[in-house]
C-alpha cells in the first residue's frame, strides 16, 4: 500500500508501506476519503514540528469502509462506511472530571500519532462512527469539521429565534453559522476576506464586512437594542478578541472556538457591566459527531461547494503548495483509497 | 434634619436640609446606619466627577426604618426595619432582556441621585426590603455588600465540595469566600497585603500570598491535578486577569466580580484548551438581597469584625480622609441617624 509521510521543511514523501494488521479492539480501515485541515497546514509550515514526530502519517478529516477486524471488535462488519472521531483518550484520569475529549493525555489522532493520508489505517475501534450506507464517502470526510461546527454550537446554547454572530469565515466559522441557522437561529458572518464572503453568500449566508461598518452597531439596530444573544468567535484576530465583547446584549454569550496562541487584550469590563458569558470549545464530543453524521445523511446543510478539489494521495504535496499559495479554497480532500 | 453633600475636590459639606415628604409609591426613611463603599472613596478621589451631579448627598450601603409612607405604599408600616436595594430600573426597556438590574437605563441610588449620608431619606418602596425587627441596624447595613456577595456565589453555580479561589481580599472578595465557604466548597482567598491576609486568617479563611508562592501549582497539588471548580476575580489587577486562567480545571468558572477599567491581556487560548467559563456578575437581584438578610438574620457568618469603626454623620469627611491614608480597614460605617 501507499502512504504520505510528512518529513519536516514543507516536504512530503510518498511511499510504499505495510499495512498494520488490527491488533484486539482494533479495526483496519480502508481509507476513502482525507480533507486538509488548517492544522495539517500549520504542521506543514513546521509550526508543530515539536510535537509530530517525523516521519509521520497526518490526516484527520477522513472517511473509510471497515477491511479487517481485530479481535474482541464488535458492532463493526467488513464493508461497514465509517468515519474517524481522532481523539484517544486512554490516558484520561480522575482528574480529568469525565471530560475525555479534551482530557490532559489526550493523544489527537494525525497529530501524535498515524494519520489518515496513507491507503490503509489500523485504528482503536472506539474512534470509529457507522455512516448510512447511502452517504457518499467524500461528503462523510466533511464530519470531523461539521462535528467542531455542531459542538460550538451546542455548548453555545443556540435556540430558534435567537440572534447570532460569526466571527470569521473559513471553514470551521461558515460551518458554525450553517448549523446555528439550522438551529433557528438568525446569523451574521462577519469577514474581511472577498473571496470567503462570496463563497459564503452563495450559500445564502447574510455577511458583514467590520472593515467596512460598524459591527457593533449594526448588531444593535438589527436587534432594537438588544445586541447578539451569542457570538462565535472563530477568527484567531486581536481585533476580534476586542469586537467580541461589543457585539452580545445583557447576558449574552461568546463562544471561543479560535485558537489565540498569545495572551490579547480583552474588555473584561464588559463582561462585568453587561454580565456577559465566555465558554471555550474545542474539538467535540460523540452526539456531535453522531448529529454531523445525521445532518450530512439528511442533506440538511449546502455543504457540497465546500470541496473545492479532490486530489489523489501521489499529488498530495502539490494540493498543500497549491492550497499554501493560492487560499481560494475551502475545502481540498485527498482521495487515499489506491483507485 | 442634617445631610452631607459630596462637593468635588475631595469635600464634603455638614449642612441643614429639609426632609422630602414621600410621593405616591415613595417611603421617607429614618437612615441608620451606612457603609462607606470603595465606590464611595472612587466619588471621593474625584474619579466620577463626569457622572455625579454636584452638590450630591452620596451613599447607599444603608439600613434604615420606614418614617412616613407615601400614598399607595403597601407592605410596610412605620417603624418597620428596612435596607435598600439602590437600584432604580424605571427606565428599563424590552431590549434589556428582563434583567433589571443591568438595564440600560439603570441609576444607582447614591451615585445618580440622592443617598443615605443624611438623617432622613425618600426612595420609592421598591427598592426595599423588610429586615427582621431583632436585626440590629449596624449589621443590616451589611446586607448591601453582602448581596453582591451571594449574587456572585449564585452565579458561580458553587455547589458542596468544590474547590474556589478568591483573588482579591477587600471586603467583597472576603465576602465572597465567606458565602461560598457557607455553600460548602473549600475556598481558598489569594491575597499580596499584609492586614488583609491576617483578617481574612481571623475570619478562619485558609489564604495564600500569591507573591510567595505560585498559586496555580498550589491549586493542581491541593486538588490532586484537577485545578479549581471556580476562580472569583474580585482584584482588578493586570496579573490576575493572567493568573485566572491558570486556576481551575477542564470546564472549569471564572466569575469576573472586579472593574477592570481598560482592556487587559487574557489568555484566551487557555479557554479554548479546558473549556473554561467566563462569567461577569454585576450587584445583585431581590433574591440575593433576601439572601444576605436571612444570613445576617442567622448570624451564619462572622461578619461582626467587619465593622471596624462607627463615626457620626458630622465625621463624614474625616472618616474618609483616615480611610484614605490608612487602609487597615476593612468597613467604616457612618451613623447617619442624629443621635
Amino acid at each position: 500500500m501507499k502512504a504520505v509521510y510528512y518529513q519536516g521543511n514543507r516536504t512530503f514523501s510518498f511511499e510504499d508501506a505495510e499495512p498494520a494488521s488490527p491488533g484486539p479492539g482494533e479495526v483496519r480501515l480502508d481509507v476513502a476519503y482525507c480533507g486538509i485541515c488548517g492544522t495539517d497546514l500549520h504542521i506543514y509550515h513546521g509550526a508543530m514540528d515539536k510535537r509530530v514526530k517525523m516521519p509521520l502519517v497526518i490526516g484527520h478529516e477522513a472517511s473509510a469502509t471497515v477491511a479487517e477486524l481485530g479481535k474482541g471488535v464488535s458492532g463493526f462488519a467488513v464493508g461497514d462506511k465509517v468515519v474517524v472521531r481522532p481523539l484517544d483518550n486512554r490516558a484520561e484520569t480522575k482528574a480529568d472530571r469525565g471530560f475525555s475529549h479534551i482530557c490532559k493525555g489526550l493523544k489527537f489522532i494525525g497529530i501524535d500519532s498515524p494519520g489518515a493520508f496513507q491507503n490503509s489505517w489500523t485504528l482503536p475501534a472506539f474512534t470509529l462512527h457507522k455512516v448510512p450506507r447511502e452517504v457518499d464517502l467524500k461528503m462523510a470526510a466533511l464530519v470531523e469539521p461539521l462535528a467542531v461546527a455542531c459542538h460550538d454550537v451546542r455548548l453555545g446554547e443556540i435556540v430558534p429565534g435567537q440572534f447570532v454572530v460569526v466571527i470569521g469565515g473559513g471553514p470551521i466559522g461558515i460551518m458554525v453559522a450553517l448549523v446555528a441557522r439550522a438551529a433557528g437561529a438568525r446569523v451574521i458572518l462577519s469577514e474581511v476576506n472577498a473571496f470567503r464572503i462570496e463563497f459564503a453568500r452563495s450559500l445564502g449566508l447574510q455577511t458583514v464586512n467590520p472593515g467596512q461598518c460598524n459591527l457593533a452597531a449594526f448588531c444593535q439596530e438589527q436587534t432594537e437594542g438588544k445586541g447578539a444573544d451569542a457570538v462565535f468567535e472563530v477568527s484567531g484576530s486581536k481585533a476580534a478578541a476586542i469586537e467580541m465583547t461589543n457585539l452580545p446584549g445583557i447576558r449574552g454569550r461568546i463562544i471561543m472556538v479560535a485558537v489565540h496562541p498569545l495572551p490579547v487584550e480583552v474588555n473584561l469590563f464588559q463582561f462585568f457591566w453587561k454580565e456577559l458569558q465566555l465558554h471555550g470549545a474545542r474539538v467535540y464530543e460523540p452526539q456531535d459527531y453522531e448529529k454531523a453524521i445525521r445532518m450530512i445523511a439528511e442533506n440538511v446543510l449546502p455543504l457540497e461547494s465546500f470541496i473545492t478539489k479532490v486530489e489523489p494521495l501521489e499529488r498530495m504535496s502539490d494540493a498543500f503548495r497549491e492550497l499554501d499559495d493560492a487560499p481560494r479554497a475551502m475545502k481540498v480532500m485527498i482521495k487515499c483509497s489506491p483507485n
